[in-house]
């Protein structure tokens, strides 16, 4: 038998692209991110917030991160007076979107 | 100003189907359970352990009840000899096919 330092057989998680996607796809607040700037075409930091009741900053704030590290939303500065930032979901988070409305709908459903 | 026992704003959970949904979906393994039984009529106790390999036997156990509790997964004892058990995804869980789809083939792209 061949000598197995570790066990060779990857974890369920790495083969399968099914939990790597909802690995980034992370918490259901980032799933909520999500689905509320898919919604719009760009929002501001108080709008997500007011949006997303009982989410705390720090929550709102490393969400906001973590889908800009994944290149899941955009973040743009503007100069504008008062200068603000706002937040909005890529092309490549919008191919999600589709998956999201099954899900949603299947929701509806659920007591 | 409207007297405000609690804060009257629901939580997001409550309100927004996708997270309600997910909220059932629950964790990684139960989305793999049903990715696995996805691709077979039926599938017993220990294949669906070879097939999710890093799984422990209180998770899975965990998993499939939680599972079948919502209607997702069935649960059928098969009186042959030996006797055995058999799980297989219901037409509830079916119709959430289509997004795991979408989200199998977004999660291929992301290295």
């Amino acid at each position: 038998m061949k000598e197995q330092t570790k066990s060779m057989k990857p974890y369920y998680y790495e083969k399968c692209p099914v939990i790597r996607a909802l690995d980034i796809l992370g918490g259901k607040w980032r799933l909520a991110i999500i689905w509320e700037l898919s919604r719009y075409d760009s929002m501001r930091y108080n709008e997500l917030k007011r949006h997303l009741s009982g989410i705390t900053n720090i929550m709102l704030t490393r969400s906001l991160q973590a889908l800009e590290q994944h290149d899941l939303i955009t973040r743009n500065e503007l100069c504008q007076i008062p200068p603000h930032v706002e937040y909005a979901i890529t092309e490549r988070c919008k191919s999600l979107l589709p998956a999201l409305e099954i899900i949603n709908e299947w929701g509806k459903l659920e007591k």
